[in-house]
């Protein structure tokens, strides 16, 4: 059955003859037609009339339409106007600047700017590393894209990207307090984007990629890190890895497995699959056999030699079989999907062991979904929050950037990765995980600040961290703080 | 006398013995090396000592260290700490993000994120102008700066230019509710410089330029203007610029004289100099001759040809006069100085007629010090916020900008700029207008948005606005608003 979504909701403004019984009639022709009645509200009312604002939810736009049309058709009552609720809430954009700064006298004002703000100027360019201190630096991501692959619409420009970009920063505010802001580019040109984005680094304390086409965001990000000493993390790719591993990581805790004693087939190697794979490696895992549109990834493949597949040959598929997705499945434990919409069918997911754990994670529409998998399934994830375990990219980047930041990190590494997996696996105690519950809610509050200690522990383990813990920071204040 | 400042103001955390009368030697030892003091708090005490936090304002940095020196040579005090107020409200930056929708349950979510957000995505990919109603892009600016002319101290790089652009955000907006991001760029090559504020674009409203040297501030100017349709306004150049007419309109109103019968000598014909002398002539100033290190600028200089001299020469020295500043001030109305400290001396402003102007805008030390000024004249601006008349770019940039987003300008011409001038002047009504008040104070609530009205409506008349007066908005939701 399809699923109303707060997402097509729209209100809708109506005029209602004032005669009883008209605004039962609209409720039931809504509910005729499959719609969602939600909020009513009086907006003003006559003699004869009464106008109401009625929030329905729809499916999608058609299914709208068809609600808009069925209460047209109900004796005594009028459609004024039609308003989109998701367009509304984006209208003038999702984000503000604040000010930290009283700026009420000219004292404040002797402070914030000229002249005062020359000796904090001075201070920073007698130490560049002040400005962690003494700017925004410290608190601050630029969320950036060019607009190439934005969620599943693909190439729409940078512009369109921006509700995306927004809507990422919003979530790094909201979840983190990390202050983001998006940098959409209005070029496709890998070295420009490159030179671009290091051109304005120094302002910001992490780059977060986003939304960029494979493989151009490889070669992006893999240059950016080498140029940059700050951290540079392409969330399509490492953001999926981190919160896939950790809904792993629930899945082994709940089924008492170990990581490296599972079998685990992936579906897709694009940028998202390979980070994947190489997180679980990473974490572990031994025997992962990836699969694209050619079949089994295997050293006899006529690409092996290129990447990403070349890393595939040497750290994947152990038993190296070949074959196509049916061969991968045989005896496997653990199906993740990164590829497309109804790509696995129930019948091949019957192939894999008793108990298995499926992670269907196309997007909107998964590879199989929950309803049609076999007996044989135990656990079933999606990237979607209308069903149990959602595994959500929100569950990591906003606690990645915060640990990061904490620190100081000059880049973010694979044990900083791992580190966040784990402690988003374990904000569930053991004897709270079950079938439907291998990942906590996006909306887990103890998430950003457990992965955010997690990371900058990791961080400083591994040497990446240019601060020390709380307390032992030294005092950046220059000779002017006498 | 010099001045104690705001800007130089200091807590000193002392322990003082709790016999009577030791903070009233404090406060006398302050007095003697003539350190101002404000606030004193009582941080704790036990029975034998009092600890109290004391604001100080000094003078300078040598300054606060003898007034620091003094304090300790009381009997019964001791200094535990020093905290540079400044600093402490630089530290972690002036700026932060704001979410401007609520993200409280999944339905926000949905609708803010996927998959609502991509409704939106796409409404702009089929029309990218509706990225003006549905992102930030309508209340947006970048604040750029390559670090290379920072207030007086120069080229002093990105990171410790960010205080300053941090700055600019924060006064755009307290006072016209502008969204404005700083961007420093660690390049100081003018294609890359463009190549950038290009590439970033797209999210952007307006592009303000700041403190980047000269002449590479024209090229970088010129160039965007010519290859962006939003706002590139260089406020070194045009900013001051503004607020110089907007100080003479004043100068004009208050001594009943026409633009076009004054006589001006400029000193400076650099990057701010040239902007000046440039909105002179199109607000209708008829006779400027401007000086530089080489003396008055004329068709027989060796540099005649070259910009901005070629400028210089077509539109302005209409007499034809050649030799110094000496002879440039001989029966001249109103001296200009966007120069260096003290490179005007009280003699040579006699040589003016009487009931002159003088605007000595060196920063932070004047041209010439208002006290120092022979009696012929009358009126006297600096840039300075401890004397009468402040011209102060703060009274331009802000309602510019704003007026510029609201009517979605393509650019800033010469017409929005002179009607930015008139509009900071007319603030002040002639009769409260005297010598000492020509232009408004930087804390005028009026201005920003008298400027935004004025640059708006000039917008309109010059056919840059894209968007027409309120209400006649065309309606930009898309097909999805049904």
């Amino acid at each position: 059955m399809p699923i109303t979504s707060a997402s097509y909701s729209f209100t809708i403004r109506m005029r209602l003859d004032s005669s009883p019984g008209t605004f039962a009639r609209v409720a039931a022709a809504i509910g005729e037609v499959e719609g969602d009645l939600g909020a009513v509200d009086i907006a003003r009312s006559s003699r004869d009339h009464i106008w109401r604002d009625v929030t329905v939810l729809a499916m999608d736009r058609k299914h709208a339409q068809r609600i808009v049309d069925a209460i047209g058709t109900v004796d005594g009552a009028l459609v004024e106007q039609v308003s989109d609720r998701t367009f509304l809430m984006h209208l003038g954009g999702k984000l503000a600047i604040q000010s930290r700064v009283p700026l009420k006298t000219r004292d404040d004002l002797s402070m914030a700017y000229t002249p005062g703000v020359g000796r904090v100027c001075q201070a920073i360019a007698d130490d560049p590393e002040r400005a962690y201190a003494l700017t925004i630096k410290k608190n601050t991501v630029a969320v950036v894209s060019d607009g190439t692959a934005v969620l599943g619409m693909g190439d729409i420009g940078p512009e369109a990207a921006m509700p995306v970009m927004e809507g990422k920063a919003v979530l790094f505010k909201r979840f983190a307090d990390v202050d983001a802001w998006p940098i959409c580019l209005n070029t496709k040109d890998v070295d420009e984007i490159v030179r671009t984005v290091v051109a304005i680094s120094p302002g910001f304390g992490g780059i977060n990629l986003e939304d960029i086409s494979a493989p151009r965001c490889f070669e992006i990000e893999r240059r950016l890190r080498e140029e940059l000493d700050i951290p540079v993390f392409h969330d399509d790719q490492h953001g999926t890895a981190v919160v896939v591993l950790a809904a792993l990581i629930g899945t082994a805790r709940l089924l008492d497995r170990e990581l490296g004693d599972l079998r685990v087939a992936m579906l897709g190697a694009g940028a998202a699959g390979t980070a994947v794979a190489r997180i679980l490696v990473a974490a572990g895992v031994r025997d992962i056999v990836g699969v694209d549109r050619h079949g089994i990834i295997h050293v006899g493949r006529a690409d092996a030699a290129h990447e990403p597949f070349s890393w595939w040959c040497a750290d994947t598929n152990p038993r190296g079989i070949t074959g196509g997705l049916d061969e991968a499945l045989d005896g496997a434990d653990v199906f993740i999907g990164l590829s497309g919409p109804g790509l696995v069918t129930s019948a091949q997911l019957e192939r894999m062991n008793d108990g298995a754990a499926v992670f269907a994670m196309a997007n909107p529409v998964p590879e199989i979904l929950p309803e049609d998998t076999p007996d044989n399934v135990r656990v079933m994830a999606t990237g979607r929050s209308d069903y149990p375990n959602q595994i959500n990219n929100v569950l990591c980047f906003p606690g990645m950037f915060r640990g990061a930041l904490d620190v100081r990190a000059r880049e973010i590494d694979e044990g900083m990765k791992v580190a966040a997996a784990h402690a988003i696996s374990e904000v569930i105690p053991v004897d709270q995980l079950n079938e439907e519950y291998i990942i906590p809610s996006v909306f887990n509050e103890d998430v950003a600040t457990t992965v955010a200690t997690a990371v900058a522990e990791a961080a400083r383990a591994s040497g990446v961290a240019r601060r020390t813990p709380e307390g032992s920071t030294p005092l950046v204040l220059p000779e002017s703080h006498l």
